[in-house]
């Protein structure tokens, strides 16, 4: 991957705030790193060297000629444009054979179960009478969810009825690959965790600590780092099916590996991301190495840093929406000024409701402590 | 500063490794940065949007319209030039009345000493007979700078004979403007030390622990953050002295403040710099708000950090040459690989004897511990 000439040039397709958030330790590193941004004007614009559609060949290939390695803000570019790719002799990371589980939620079961992992109660429906018998099964209530391209409780739903999936089956149908939803027990947990892991083509992987995630009408509010210790065996669970989904499945790069844990003490898996994710972000500040250094070490095939927390706590609080006149730095006079030791990311958005505009991290010495002043912090934002 | 877009445009003229360290903490404040450097190619390119000569008027006034604030990488914007900034209405920090003293060191002692603080015994002198008189009267060796221009050990000479600066004298008098050199005793010192403070146009100031900070033919290698305490009245004052010149000289941004610690205890100021310092980038890493984040929340006029250290001791270790094969990453499958706990910094430049192509900077519990990693790490792009 190193050049002689000591340039190492890593390609990332999609401009929103993780490839923003790539760019930092880029630049330390003295990473040459290029942006495919889908528009101008967007969170990475900084870095963004090419603009234009993911969903486009031409557009791809012409941008990984100028990079030694390709890799993602998102999931979604399509996986027949990643094969030809690695046919040309491109390198990406994660691999579409590893990347496939990140963007079909059916796959993902099917490959988590041959694995061992622990899942919920799930099965691939095809129409209401499959998804209604399933309902009756699991005590008249049911999680369903679209296959592809759901993120931020977006392509999820409760359902207690089949009716209440029947836009979904009636897309589908139009849809000439056809597919199927992926339905799912409700699972009665007490709180979510989610373990972050990066590996290497060559296999080396380091994990964080296992952090709580807090989620809100779906999307992620606050993380706690570390995880706190309700119930030590399951923590050491959690990090342990964190590695076996990261050999598994061959992932290159940062993986999230979100979990449930349950009321009864068991540790079921809910999603992937293979990529940076919103529950890493407090290893900015929290972590020796943060999750946006160690994916790019990582897809570079460089060796990975330590990833041992640089302080007891750490909490990472989402700006959902922002202030109403605009940005984060709106409002930076008095949030500044009442909360100095806080670390403010503004990901140059403007406000929309439910819209991940920025987060706010401290670190410390006691997690209660630390986690009454992110919140505050973020307050100021809304 | 802050418009009602949330948009705050903060200008570098400069464009080398430290407009490339604005950068990181510009991104994840949010901030718009934009560097108008010297050349293609340089440190800071992620970040260049205009390449020109700082020394032409129109150059700067054209790229001063494109931001809100105009500041620096160096210190060698002609003072007429940014006078005639701030008659045009732009925001200039550091003040070009407060640069002055950065940007003339005859200006500086004889500031200095009008504020009462401790420097070496000093002279403005025209000629070889008041030089040959200073030695004579300091005990047979001086140190002769130049008072514009110099920067790491450039432009400073240890003379036992006034011949030894006669080239610089017949450079004074070829030279239309005229100008004197600056003679200082040779101070018989045990250490050398710096003062970080930070300070906006309101006048909020704070200040880094003071650091040691250790010198090879006059540049800097190695910074020891807190400093040893050998003697805690001489830390106490150099803490002083930092927070007097900032505020005597009305320095806005981060100011520099470099001293000798001398063998009968006392303080004595050698050097300033207006802007980011070398002596400052254990920052990045050893406390919660960086020297650069500082920087551009002080030009801003946005509220300042909380300087604290993020771990007891930090040591940062230059990569002076770097390898002969190119930029340090040609050595990170190595580096990364020992060192896992270390914080690589490239300034993506190729390598040349003795010139700063990066830094390494380990935090821990043992200031001793952490040195000898940082060297360790350093070491291996030798």
């Amino acid at each position: 991957m190193v050049e002689a000439s000591g340039r190492i040039r890593i390609g990332v397709i999609g401009g929103g705030q993780l490839a923003r958030m790539m760019v930092p330790p880029a630049i330390h590193l003295g990473l040459q790193l290029s942006v495919l941004a889908e528009a101008e004007g967007m969170s990475a614009a900084r870095a963004v060297d090419a603009v234009g559609d993911y969903r486009d060949p031409e557009t791809v290939y012409a941008f990984a000629e100028t990079v030694d390695v390709i890799t993602f803000d998102h999931e979604h570019v399509p996986s027949e444009i990643l094969r030809e790719l690695e046919c040309r002799g491109v390198a990406v990371h994660p691999r579409p054979d590893a990347l496939q589980f990140a963007q079909d939620k059916i796959l993902m079961r099917e490959k988590l179960e041959e694995l061992g992992v622990p899942v919920p109660s799930w099965a691939a429906i095809s129409d209401e009478a499959e998804l209604q018998a399933f309902i009756e099964k699991h005590g008249g209530r049911a999680v369903v969810k679209t296959a592809r391209g759901g993120y931020d409780g977006k392509g999820v739903r409760v359902v207690s009825d089949a009716a209440g999936a029947r836009d979904w089956f009636a897309a589908l149908a139009e849809d000439a690959r056809g597919g199927r939803l992926l339905v799912e027990e409700l699972v009665d947990f007490t709180r979510e965790l989610s373990q972050l892991v990066a590996r290497r083509p060559s296999g080396e992987a380091r994990t964080w600590p296992v952090v709580e995630t807090i989620q809100l009408d779906g999307v992620c509010a606050e993380v706690l780092a570390p995880a706190p210790v309700a119930n030590p065996v399951t923590l050491d669970e959690a990090a342990r099916i964190g590695r076996v989904v990261a050999d598994g499945l061959g992932v290159t790069g940062v993986l999230a590996v979100e979990m449930f844990e349950t009321r009864d003490g068991r540790v079921l898996v809910n999603e992937l991301a293979m990529r940076p994710h919103n529950s890493g972000h407090f290893s900015i500040e929290g972590s020796v190495t943060s999750q946006f250094e160690q994916h790019l070490r990582a897809v570079a095939d460089l060796p990975l840093g330590d990833t041992a927390m640089t302080a007891p706590a750490a909490v990472m609080v989402n700006v959902l929406g922002g202030p109403a006149e605009g940005p984060m730095p709106v409002r930076y006079a008095e949030a500044l000024a009442a909360h100095p030791r806080a670390k403010f990311h503004s990901y140059d958005k403007q406000p929309r409701p439910g819209r991940k505009v920025g987060h706010v991290t401290v670190t410390g010495q006691d997690l209660a402590q630390v986690r009454q002043a992110a919140q505050a912090a973020a307050r100021v934002f809304d």
